[in-house]
């Protein structure tokens, strides 16, 4: 078994945010490191398990407070690696998909400092897991498609993919959709994607406060959305947690989940 | 902290094939658990954290021996929960993506049997990180595509959709892409896909074993692919890994890793 690296840069995945989703690497690198650079959207509870020396940092730009540039975060773990510190970046779900790791990781090459990336669950895997929903149920859906919210309206109805993209036989998963989902369904709609789709918006996925809420396509511009962290999937996989086929089975969340049915069939 | 309940099926993420990279959740069902019934490409040191008194069995239907039905997978962990045992139903990487979770749920389901998921580590992620390549960088790729291999060569060509999938700025990932890349990259250069794309079959990411052949699409025909299981991987975002950008850093895995740069440029 490994110890933490003086000296090196750790780029770890947080997973989805219950602390015992973490990897077992990624809770020992927390309980070693001397710095750890966190996201704003990483859980106290996850934060809790650091060592009691550990310098905490919170270098997330979501929240609005003060800004923290990608260069003073580059600049943070360059310095701190430099000092023979052992560096943890932490950051929500898998380190590698969305966030800003690819420059991170630029940044520490041509510092020439050591790093090393540290896999996690990602936010799509906890969602499914609440809904009790494979992603890729190979009766009704042959691939995965994960989106940041930034790219989804806009970029596919430029290039006339949505039907391509939100195909019946696709599971979509967007992160980070943002409070307005008007825009995007109507771009969808309006491109001849199917307004039959299942569409299931869900927060906090792993965490007690769970919360999801679940519409067809048609009714995505009306739907209530949960509060914190949340994630759209959209995909005829999703089917039953509307209602229509066998029961969304929630007995270790009862009492926290909710299931609103604001079903607008075409 | 929870313990594993008698009379439960957990479907269980094992993630990549590193013991470090089982969730904490994972590990410690692993060690309650009286039954373990799990898939072949499960690697011997994960179950060897299993306690003392569990029942392990392997279920995979890969390897060819002797041949387990999905329905007496079904027939053994609902039989095994009835018995009052704490049952975990082991499967690598995610359990909700590929894999049969969905029939398995329904079984559970119609039996009445209670069961969770604990999601996992998916082996996309642990081919990003051994490449130490953002999978959704936003300078190159904004969608991520999650395809088994059975499907990303007959039905795209079928649809005519693989210009759509392999875009420019699309990250595909390819679970279980087989032995025989010749079909696939045929018929995506004769839909149109651009030749130049990189490709990186990368196999056993998280273990001291990983492997990775990189080329272009141009020629992935004649890739010679390396031993274990596999993921191959197609984009701009693995433009460095052929060589032509900043140099892949592989200092936790020296002397286990080559690079075959097999590159047929159109």
């Amino acid at each position: 078994v490994s110890v933490a690296e003086k000296g090196k840069v750790y780029l770890v995945g947080a997973g989805p945010g219950d602390p015992d989703l973490l990897t077992l690497k990624a809770a020992r690198l927390l309980a070693e490191a001397d710095v750890i650079l966190h996201d704003d959207l990483v859980s106290p509870s996850i934060l809790a398990l650091s060592g009691e020396r550990a310098l905490l940092m919170s270098v997330g730009k979501r929240c609005g407070r003060k800004k923290i540039t990608q260069a003073a975060i580059h600049d943070l773990m360059i310095s701190s690696a430099r000092r023979k510190l052992a560096v943890v970046r932490l950051k929500a779900g898998d380190p590698l998909i969305f966030g800003r790791a690819g420059e991170e990781m630029d940044a520490l090459r041509a510092a020439q400092i050591p790093f090393e990336v540290v896999p996690g669950v990602t936010a799509a895997s906890s969602a499914a897991a609440l809904l009790e929903t494979s992603l890729t149920d190979r009766r009704v859906a042959s691939k995965l498609i994960v989106f940041s919210g930034h790219h989804a309206a806009g970029e596919m109805a430029k290039q006339g993919l949505c039907p391509a993209i939100f195909a019946e036989d696709a599971t979509v998963a967007i992160y980070m959709p943002g409070d307005n989902l008007s825009e995007m369904a109507s771009t969808l709609l309006r491109n001849g994607v199917s307004g039959s789709l299942p569409c299931v918006a869900v927060s906090d996925a792993s965490r007690p406060e769970a919360r999801y809420q679940a519409c067809r396509l048609s009714g995505l511009a009306h739907l209530i959305l949960p509060p914190g962290p949340r994630l759209l999937l959209v995909g005829r996989a999703f089917e039953s947690v509307l209602g229509g086929g066998a029961p969304v089975e929630t007995a270790s969340l009862d009492g926290v989940l909710e299931l609103a049915r604001s079903i607008h069939l075409e």
